[in-house]
């Protein structure tokens, strides 16, 4: 919906495509969702159920979970030529696939697909605060066609060639921010919240560089800003789970009560078996899929990052 | 007080050292500070006013503003060959010495002088919240010192050879939370300080790497760790200066209300004179100098920063 609304807000018709009849109505009658309420979508955002894809459309972007866009995009009944936009932070569980793997394997051409991310709540972009945001691509002029037609005054968007890097960056500090919530559920502070985002920045940077990203990516807006952002915004829904993990419950019994997607939930496991697969070691990640699992309590997770012995920096805690 | 309490707590006799006889008297009575109910210093801690240095201590732990550390040194009768620990996170006015250099200065070998840096907010570390730092030497054998004589169960202390790299991190940190406080205090909210803290570290990392240092201190603890830290926490004296410099009040009166020292005031323009002299732009710690120097409001500096046309990620802000 937000991007629908910025899409909007710079001149372009928009079909937003929602899944049910049900949600269809809700979004028609308040012109946007409930938890946004400064987003009010005009006359010119078209709201369908299902995805009927204009054969005249510029592009489709695409906001779904990310465990649910290998089944969207195979639904789309749309000409494979058409620029498409992942906007999740997901990778495809079973598969261990970036999303632009998956739209690849549903068809499309990698040098039409582009990935958005970056330090963007929503509920902030709505309220047209600043924020800034990544778009990668194989190709520059596909990013630079995403970054025109999503930036606004308040919302900066910085292109990159780096699709892997950028992917994976928001991916895998969903996984990080659910050890952040979980240090914070236990009433642990900022100091330890950094000592994560510091490690977690690390091994998520050691495993983007053994897929062939770029290490700069990480110290970008897309890998350290959405990083910190979301480890310490208490609005994070990765970082909820976390919290709520610490209270003692199960994976299951979390996820219900957040209600919407946490996508580092499922992206945990899947983290840990391209971990193992390029031989990196990811401590923070191999903890929360344990604890996701119910193969360890938060405490004793937190305990075995917290109690290596200390030695140099560059050693980190491995 | 903090580290006079961690030193305690790990066997070590202590003189604590403090400026006043009515501090001196403060401290003994409530055995510790009010600002930090769970430190309680026991009887191996004896407070006293102004420096005298026994002869047959180890170590010499300075906590002072970095504007104080010549004068404090300089004064200190003690054996230069005793190994002294720099704790306070700024460059020196005027001279733009770091805190190292200005040990140096004052008669110090530079391979008994270590500095410590990170993530270390006091009143988390006072109540045994999880927390880990860092102590950078010349020779790994003072680092390792120090590093046994803080390290506790709750406070991690890892060792490091980057002296200049460490103690620049931790300096020009404070300049970047002065602009995420700012930030906040305009009404921005977390996506925005993610892109202070993303150009932030970019900017130190710049300058770090002209001045000497090792670009990956500043993806540590000292680096990234205690940067998002510094700009996320509210209790940051930094960040609450820039908070309450959006507010319009000038660099004195803001001061004057936070009362204690926010190191980055001080820091801002010598940042800015380092920069020039080894010709790194430095744009986020350009506009809060301006901002303290009274040559630009809060709103002017966000807006120049904010604003310029987006381009590829690599190229940044400049």
């Amino acid at each position: 919906v937000t991007l629908a609304w910025l899409l909007r807000s710079n001149g372009h018709s928009v079909n937003l495509c929602v899944r049910s009849e049900t949600e269809r109505e809700s979004v028609q009658t308040v012109r946007g969702v409930a938890r946004l309420p400064d987003v009010e979508l005009d006359a010119g955002v078209v709201v369908h159920t299902g995805w009927p894809v204009d054969p005249g459309v510029d592009g489709i972007v695409l906001a779904v979970p990310a465990q649910a866009m290998r089944a969207t995009l195979s639904s789309l009944e749309a000409d494979r030529s058409l620029p498409i936009l992942c906007a999740a932070k997901g990778i495809e569980h079973g598969t261990a696939r970036l999303m632009s793997e998956v739209a690849a394997d549903c068809g499309w051409p990698s040098d039409l697909v582009a990935v958005l991310s970056g330090p963007n709540l929503a509920h902030e972009i709505a309220r047209g605060l600043p924020a800034a945001a990544v778009v990668a691509a194989s190709r520059l002029d596909e990013a630079q066609r995403w970054q025109k037609a999503l930036s606004t005054g308040s919302f900066r968007v910085y292109t990159s060639n780096d699709v892997v890097g950028v992917e994976l960056a928001g991916a895998l500090k969903n996984v990080i921010a659910i050890a952040a919530g979980a240090a914070v559920g236990l009433g642990m502070g900022a100091n330890t919240v950094a000592t994560i985002v510091t490690r977690g920045l690390a091994e998520i940077t050691r495993l983007g560089v053994a897929l062939g990203a770029d290490a700069s990516t990480f110290q970008g807006l897309a890998g350290v800003g959405d990083l910190a952002a979301t480890c310490y915004s208490p609005l994070s829904r990765n970082r909820q789970l976390g919290e709520l993990l610490a209270t003692g419950r199960t994976a299951e019994a979390a996820l219900a009560e957040i209600g919407e997607t946490a996508e580092g939930a499922a992206t945990a496991s899947v983290a840990v078996s391209l971990g193992r697969r390029h031989g990196v070691e990811l401590p923070i990640t191999d903890q929360v899929s344990a604890v996701l699992l119910g193969e360890a309590s938060v405490a004793e997770a937190m305990s075995k990052l917290l109690t290596r012995s200390p030695r140099s920096e560059a050693n980190g805690w491995d």
